[in-house]
């Protein structure tokens, strides 16, 4: 089946899904027109998805669809802005008109929850490439950043972490899981949970946010470098799923520390170091630690895992008490 | 040479170059935070080039910087809009400093001429894609669309068309051409001139814009389609750069027609069906024209070459008068 590009839009990227009233014109002319809310400033990320690189070729095309757009939503929480509406560029290597249905179906799930809308896009023929732009709101002067953390604020992350990592590793054959942790892995690493309901709950209250993609140790890193702070994690008050916890520890292979993972470490090394969980890591004054307990609507925890410190660089505190530092590093593309 | 991404946004993207005011927050935090000026909607387009198919792999990188970021903003100028920010999500196959740098000359060359400052990106590793979505503004309710054209209303382009579909021949050597004419028509395909200039004038005055990617049969057609309205082109009066009339009509292997291509068509063809010139094509109603004579910095000639019809359809009037119909299509990606 061939569409030209108009078919596919009329028939995949048109429909009636999500439309707001702040897009006077939507798909189908040279741009969108849109109007942002008066007083607000506009909050814009970009995330590309290459096949065999940033998802395993046996994805399916749905799964690859709600994460392109989440990873962007997560973007978007971590600035505490409400997204509005995004864009997509996709290149296919064929004019595959049921990959196109499934993915559509599965981004187009995470929109409407949202209430996103799809305003632009360009299909065209090459290498499977998803970019999607995403574009949110926040009052202006309000968005978060990465850099306003201050020594003695306290570094919280939600959700848990390291389940998408071994997630991965279950993708690659490298692990041995059970069917119902492998199902729960899995989900973890195709559908991350973009926090849109927290992030911006944490404006006003949060003095730095990041969403986590490339792992809690290079993302807190990048906090610490922009605030030009350091700081301690609690590696006992790390949030571990069930799943996780459930896993022996010499059944994963190591990762942050490689071959010469010394033994505190142990099942963190997924913790601190793998990439893909899209939670938030932020930190708050300790005078502002009583408003988290007022926030709605929470899809998840908020856990409380270490504290800024005036010293630069990042170490963490095994359950014995003792002081390790960590590289600030995760996945790099490069 | 390896660059971890951090390294890449300060080496080659994060350079001074254009900073405007309203960009509160540029490249470097999980999203950019944007102002719009009060009373301007905000206009949003998207454009990927793909190696191999939106370009020769023998392009040279600066105009392949160059290009993707002017076939955005030949889009907004399309809208009407003036362009402000853009984003850049690119995919290298390897980590190429020599061939990044390149490319960042020929993009920001561009976007130091219109004021346009890069906000964010993603680099990541994959087949050569480029995609970037640009960002302008227009009063609120005098952006242009495809929608609008009447019948009575002239039709005008701007430059001249063609030029770029006998590049790109010649890039494919399709087509034997003296040495001077290669280097103008292979300038034409690299590096179109968006109109920038141009489409914030239309405001107001235009029924309707279309910038020409496609060929100007497609585009044209786009505008008819959405317009709900036809079409008569007069080929006599189809504006030719110097070089292109001196092609002798034999040396260029048919298009639009095939190999059933009509006699009056001869070197229209291009002209009427190769894509990638990136002028405008917009309609007017002819009380208003008058006022392109006020236009001011016009950087090119703007010519009447048709005029709306009630009839649907698009046709031709050859240089003997008679009227031919013409398909409303030009390259199709699928």
């Amino acid at each position: 089946m061939a569409y030209s590009e108009f078919e596919l839009i009329e028939r995949f990227f048109n429909r009636g899904l999500v439309r707001r009233a702040d897009v006077v014109l939507g798909i189908g002319d040279d741009g969108a027109i849109l109007t942002v809310p008066a007083g607000h400033e506009l909050v814009v990320t970009i995330d590309t998805l290459v096949a065999g690189v940033h998802f395993p070729l046996t994805t399916a095309p749905r799964d690859v669809g709600y994460k392109a757009l989440a990873v962007n939503l997560s973007d978007l929480a971590a600035m505490g802005a409400t997204p509005a509406w995004f864009t997509l560029a996709i290149a296919l290597p064929e004019n595959d008109a049921d990959w196109l249905a499934e993915f559509c179906e599965g981004m187009f799930s995470l929109a409407r929850e949202h209430n996103v809308q799809l305003v632009g896009g360009d299909t065209t023929r090459g290498p499977l490439t998803i970019t999607i732009q995403a574009h949110g709101f926040v009052p202006a002067g309000n968005a978060l950043r990465r850099s306003g953390a201050q020594a003695g604020d306290a570094i919280y992350v939600t959700g848990t972490l390291g389940d998408a990592g071994v997630g991965l590793l279950s993708a690659e054959g490298r692990v041995d899981l059970s069917h119902s942790a492998v199902e729960f892995f899995t989900d973890r690493l195709n559908r991350p949970s973009p926090r849109v309901l927290i992030g911006p709950q944490l404006r006003g209250v949060a003095s730095s946010c990041i969403d986590i993609s490339d792992g809690l140790c290079a993302d807190l890193g990048h906090i610490l470098e922009c605030s030009g702070v350091g700081a301690c994690i609690e590696l006992g008050k790390l949030p571990l799923s069930a799943a996780l916890k459930n896993c022996r520890d010499h059944s994963l292979p190591r990762n942050l520390f490689g071959d010469s993972s010394p033994p505190w470490a142990a099942r963190y090394d997924y913790v601190l170091a793998a990439g893909d969980d899209y939670e938030l890591c932020f930190t708050l004054p300790l005078v502002h630690e009583q408003r988290l307990s007022q926030f709605a609507n929470l899809p998840c925890s908020l856990t409380r895992i270490g504290q800024i410190e005036l010293e630069k660089g990042l170490r963490v505190r095994d359950v014995s008490g003792n002081r390790h530092s960590v590289p600030m590093r995760g996945y790099q593309h490069f």
